[in-house]
């Protein structure tokens, strides 16, 4: 099996995920170069996982003909910016979501990647590698269900992170960009179709800081699909028991319902409270075994000269614009069309 | 404890359920007359459950100087009329819901109603006298969960009584009127709101017949109350694994959640299929405790001379209306304000 | 429908319940006598319930005329007594379990029903009326599981009555007596089997009384059947999140849970615990449906002049006997046969 | 990170999932030798896994000066030889379970493990290493559930590999050795106790098969601990929904249940056979994650020259002293002491 070499850029909370799985848990793949404005970081993380190649400047890393292929996981408004560079230098990239800040910038994005059509360009929508989601996708296709009526999905973060979450709040783009992309993902994904009408709805009901963002703290969407199937997200911050993001897809002849209890191992407690599962505690111990599959898919695709057949860059700007639209939505009240 | 003598008009599937309830299950209760169109079967059924008075006449049973009170579980487009024949005997009244076919009638039972406030009048919401719907109540009015921010309620029927579904959809009054109202019954009732705006969606994707009645064979609503709440409901008639009417209430501290997973009891099988329960097959074993429950309410607060508190004509006018809205929306595709 | 009348004895917690359930939900049912020592108790409970006749001597009501039936729900070392007292009189009967303090009673027991092979005797194991183990029972005959091989039975009391259960200890007969004899009826009446050879195991591990009383404050039993199928309890007086009364039936084909996870109604709460249902707090409201079911059936059979198939005086004797020998084995340590 | 290399024999089913994960899966491990009697199948593994060296005399892989270690994987009665083998030559071993064929042969393993005190020796108990009974094991030690009191542990094959049961059934040992072993290591785990007496109890219900085998198609065991904390196992081979292996701890204070549903991930299915999620079909995908974890330990503590704290070779004797003691309490209907 040829070594799959990747630089990795940006070592935030998550980048550091990604640059662990690279490093130690993607078969077949060696995390060759490292690359970070704060180089300290970036110095301590290489030497931690035995990283040979140290970058403070992108275009440099990008420069190293060693490497196969570059991911990126910095702040979404370089995204655009940083997969032209490291296409320039032909290099295959995996980006994490979202692809762009705005719509403007997904267009460019797609332009870039329509130049290069022999690099493989893969988007960090983990959910769909997480093994409860790939099954349903599954179940999907083969018509266990009939046809996709109905997805619902929630995405509640844990009343336990609420004061990073609120200091971050300014910062984060809203809660329909911020939480509601990986929603919208998936609703495209199991309906097949593309979003006609969006309704954002919601309010604020516990802090305040949200009306002074023109925001929600407890939001909702309706998306009405090309196909008449509908999507329904809901999102909080405040969720009691942990990490939560469920997801229903109703069918004509059945429905099928991921974390329908959370649960993060399958360990029931009896205690005064009656029977309980624990739930996952944050996001990253969530997805975790959801981001080593995506990062393995991505790197066979580089070993094989693959690419992945429904999970494109036009996936990326769809997903942004429906999020943009049921932002404005709720600001202006008004059921708006895409 | 003084006997409740009660007379009740209406002989069909959930009228039979009524009469037998109040001639064996409801304490300090008697069945002391019956009345239906249809002499035969209203004479059978007196004679299986001992009731002494047998009626073809609406009116004439009214005239019964013995009877305390009526149930009207009759067709709907009778219901008014016969409210206000029953309360000019001066009799209490139970009646099933809805109030009327349609906002002008419910306007006209209110003001029947409001002539004779010494009778008891009681609408036939029987989910609220359901002991887990009740408990949910209770934990919501106690705090439990926060300010209630999104209540999303489901109605399906069983795929395996789809046929008569069929034959029954022209005279249903389509799926808003005929399966939601309970749902916004339930979503006022929670958020203790009233309905501001809706959005009425879905579509057919299976039954061609809802095409010809302008209906949708998978049908969806959106509620956004005056408090900012929300309320999703979704309806179809092909549930696969028997009827499932499900509630969710999300808190901005917690989640309250009835009927989850469909179970008629507390059995678990292991087969070939993996562990479940099984659901109730229709909705009368479904509710007939909570049937048992609003009669027994009923009975107690005629004895009493009470009434319910949170559980007036007004909810029913407001339903009715809400119901309409939501049809009206889907029919038009635009979001329409109340 | 001819009325039953049914005079009860015993008004103590199980006593006032039964009385409750006679005077007001037993369809076709009616209490007409009450009778305890306690003779304030006795004319409180009869105004309450609206009962005529009222005694402190068992052998006067059962000389009244009018009853049809004795319901017995007195302390055990009366039942024998009492059981031959209502026969003499022409009285059917209903007995609480267990039908006597020791196997020579059971056995004098038997003897006085054979003596009046026209009255109908019915014994209280009502959790055969309980609609999840009464449905589990007609899977299990209609070979849905194939051959039964294990019944598993837990009875645990709540932690939150544990200093009425220590101080009731040293006259409740033991774990064995007090806490197993509904499982032992369940597992011969799953496995349709007799017990052929027992084991008690288990020690004191939280309060030292029991090891004073020679008892376990953690017991089980394992029973071999003359089927070789296997049964095994555990009893508690400890469960952190209610009454847990739980039973598995494992087949060749299947497996049959009742209460696997405990949970009184349908409402799930998620919380910072997790998401969790709540346990029924006590055994009475655990089995309510059950008891109103099972004096139904005894109405019933009464009314009709039938008699419970398989439920018989011989059932409450060799459920006492494995009781005992199970109570035996712990105390010597060896396995015994019956 | 030093890199362990570590030489595997045996490739059957085992044994290919072993040197596949240390081939790819373990981080900072090295499958750099393989051996098996069958060349062509090892030949094969080996250019799959791009495994350098490949042997078909256990000896010389372990003469390789290379080799830090020995994963054995072979059939048992080659266990104990292998070990004396691999350590002759300065190996670290891990062998699967069980230690030996018998218990002299285990005695045997001890005495070699003891004359190399710097050797790492981890056995192949692999469900200590799953998250769910990891967790478990922490909450008890925590003193979450309180004293440990019943510990109940089932293993079940799927139905749909019975054809391949029973022709390997002559071979297995039978189910006290074959199917309980792991049930009797968690049951000493998690009441940190040894066994004092057993009893096997269990039949033939459905293959005939396994009266001639001296065997039960459906096996119990019933362990009285030491500290009279008690073991329940039960096993059979036809297990409809899947692979079953659940857990429970009942504690003074608690209850811990481990798989109480099996579910192969958070995908729930509705359907006409009501909710339900999908078993694992087999043990190899059911402990993929634990066998992956259970290497990945070993490979930390050859690194780090560090002992398993409490899963030494003592506690592979003191299994199968367990073992064979139920397997012939059943063959003579005695309760036995060990």
């Amino acid at each position: 099996m040829k070594k799959v070499k990747i630089g990795s850029v940006g070592l935030g909370r998550l980048g550091y995920e990604h640059a662990r799985n690279l490093a130690t848990l993607i078969p077949g793949c060696e995390l060759a170069a490292l690359c970070d404005v704060a180089e300290e970081q970036a110095k301590k993380v290489a030497e931690e996982l035995g990283v040979p190649n140290v970058y403070t400047d992108f275009e440099e890393m990008c420069k190293n003909p060693e490497l196969d292929a570059i991911a990126i996981v910095t702040p979404s408004f370089l995204h655009t910016a940083q997969i032209a560079t490291a296409m320039k230098y032909g290099k295959h990239v995996f980006c994490e979501k979202p692809l762009g800040t705005d719509v403007a910038q997904c267009k460019e994005a797609e332009k870039v990647i329509e130049q290069y059509p022999d690099l493989i360009f893969q988007l960090g929508f983990m959910r769909r590698f997480d093994k409860s989601y790939a099954e349903a996708k599954k179940k999907v296709d083969a018509g266990v269900i009939g046809k996709v009526v109905l997805v619902r999905s929630y995405t509640q973060d844990p009343r336990s992170t609420i004061e990073s979450t609120l200091k971050f709040a300014p910062h984060s783009g809203g809660q329909f960009l911020d939480m509601c992309v990986h929603d919208i993902d998936l609703i495209r994904w199991f309906t097949g179709a593309n979003v006609k009408n969006v309704w954002g709805l919601g309010g604020v009901f516990e802090f305040d800081l949200y009306r002074e963002l023109n925001d929600a703290d407890n939001a909702c969407a309706v998306l009405q699909m090309d196909n008449d199937a509908v999507g329904f997200m809901f999102t909080n911050r405040t969720h009691p028991a942990g990490s939560n993001v469920e997801t229903e897809i109703v069918g004509t002849h059945g429905t099928l319902r991921i974390a329908n209890v959370g649960a993060k191992n399958l360990l029931t407690i009896v205690d005064e409270n009656g029977a309980h599962e624990e739930y996952y505690q944050d996001f990253l111990s969530r997805w975790h075994e959801a981001f080593v599959a995506e990062m393995t898919a991505f790197a066979d695709h580089v070993r094989n000269h693959t690419k992945p057949a429904d999970l494109t860059v036009y996936d990326g700007t769809a997903v942004s614009e429906a999020a943009y639209r049921c932002k404005e939505s709720f600001e202006t009240g008004k059921m708006l069309s895409i």
